[in-house]
C-alpha cells in the first residue's frame, strides 16, 4: 500500500510526504525544547522576568532581586529565536516541496541534512562550540531550505 | 457529502481537516490579536522603539522621551513571542496530525483544549494572574501539541 | 494537463494551490533573507551578542568591546520578528484558504497584495520610510490575512 504513491489520493500513503512529516515533527519538537531548557535555566538560575513569577520567593524586595536578566537563561532564548527563524521556512516550505514531487532519495537528503544541522545548531548554541561552528550549522540549513524553494518555485511558479 | 470523507479526495471535505482548519484559523487570529494589543498599549502609553513612530509628537527631546520601553507593552509582546512559539508547533504538527487519519472525536479533544488553553494563557499573561496560572495553561497546550507529535509519528514514521 | 483542477487529485495541480505555493516561498524567502541582513550588519557594525562571535578580534578586552548593541542591527531584528508575527499567519491560513476553493482571480488578489505590503513594510522598515508607511504597509497585508481567515471559518467551520 506504501508503495502506490502516485494511485494514492491520501497524501498519507505518499512516501515522500511520510518522510516530509517525520522531519517536521522532529525539528517542531526539537524547537519546543527549547521553551523546557528556558525554563530549567530560569529556575535553577533564578532569573525570571515576571514578577508574578517570584511571588513563591516572597513578597518586595527579598523577591524582587530575582527579576533579573541571566547569561545562560538569553543563550537559550537567542537559540529559540534563532529556531523559530529557520524552522518556520523549513516546515512551510518543505510541506510546499513535499507536494511538489520530487524523488524519494533527494527529499530525504534534503529533510536529513536540514534537520542533523539544526540539531548540531542547538548544541553549538547551548556548549556553546567555537565559531564557525554555530554559523556553518546555521548556513547548511538555510542553504537546504533554499534549494527546496528552488524546487518549489520552478515547479508551481504561477505569479 | 460531508460525511463522505474516506470517498472524498478534497482535503475540506475531511471533517477532521475541517476541525483543524477551524481552530488554527482561531488561534492563528488569537495571535494575530496581539500585534493590535501591543499598538494600544505603545499608543496609549506613549512608549515607542522606531524614531519615526514619535515624530507626530514633535521633533527632538520633546518626541525622544517617548522612545522608551513600558511594562505594559513589554508584557504583551512576551506574551505575542510565546504565542509563536506554542502556536508554531500546534498548527505545524496539527496539521499533519490532521492527516494522520485520527478519530474526530479524539482530534476535536486536542484542538479545543489547545485552542481553550492558549486563550487562558493569554488571559492569565495579561491580567496578569497569579502562578501557577500562567505555567499550567502553558504546560497543557504543550502536553496536547506533544500527543498530537506521538501519533504523527507513530503513524508515518520514514527516517 | 494545469487546467482539470476540478478532477486531479493532485494539490499541486490546482491553480489556486500553486499561486500560494509560489507567493508562500516569496514571502518565506523574503523573511529569511532577514537572517543574512541582520549578519551582514552585525559584522560591518562590529555588534555581536555571543562572545564566541568576538573570539576572531582577539581576547579579552579587546573583543569584549564588539559584545555591544547596534540600532541598525537593533532594527533588522525588529522588521524580523514582525516578518515571523505576520508572515507566520499567513502561510498558516494561507494554506487553509487555498484548500477552501476560493477563485483564482480572488486568491491571486489576496496573495498579491499580502506579498507586496511585506515588501514594502521591509523597505518601510530598513530605510526608515516616515510614518504612516510602515504603519499602512502592516495593516494591508493584516487585512488580507484576516480576510483569508474569513473565508476560510466561513467554509470549514465545525467547532
Amino acid at each position: 500500500r506504501r508503495g502506490e504513491m502516485a494511485k494514492s489520493t491520501q497524501l498519507i500513503d505518499n512516501e515522500v510526504f511520510r518522510a516530509f512529516a517525520t522531519y517536521a515533527a522532529i525539528v517542531l519538537l526539537k524547537m519546543m525544547l527549547m521553551s523546557v531548557i528556558t525554563a530549567y535555566f530560569r529556575i535553577t538560575r533564578k532569573a525570571f522576568v515576571n514578577p508574578e513569577d517570584t511571588a513563591s520567593f516572597g513578597k518586595g524586595e527579598s523577591a524582587k532581586k530575582y527579576l533579573r536578566t541571566d547569561a545562560d537563561v538569553e543563550r537559550v532564548r537567542r537559540g529559540h529565536l534563532n529556531d523559530l527563524e529557520n524552522i518556520v521556512p523549513f516546515v512551510g516550505i518543505g510541506l510546499l516541496y513535499a507536494l511538489s514531487g520530487p524523488e524519494l532519495t533527494t527529499a530525504l537528503l534534503h529533510f536529513r541534512i536540514f534537520t542533523g544541522a539544526r540539531i548540531l545548531h542547538t548544541f553549538a548554541y547551548l556548549i556553546p562550540l567555537p565559531q564557525p561552528g554555530r554559523g556553518l550549522s546555521w548556513v547548511v540549513g538555510y542553504l537546504v531550505t533554499f534549494s527546496m524553494a528552488y524546487k518549489v518555485l520552478k515547479t508551481v511558479w504561477l505569479l
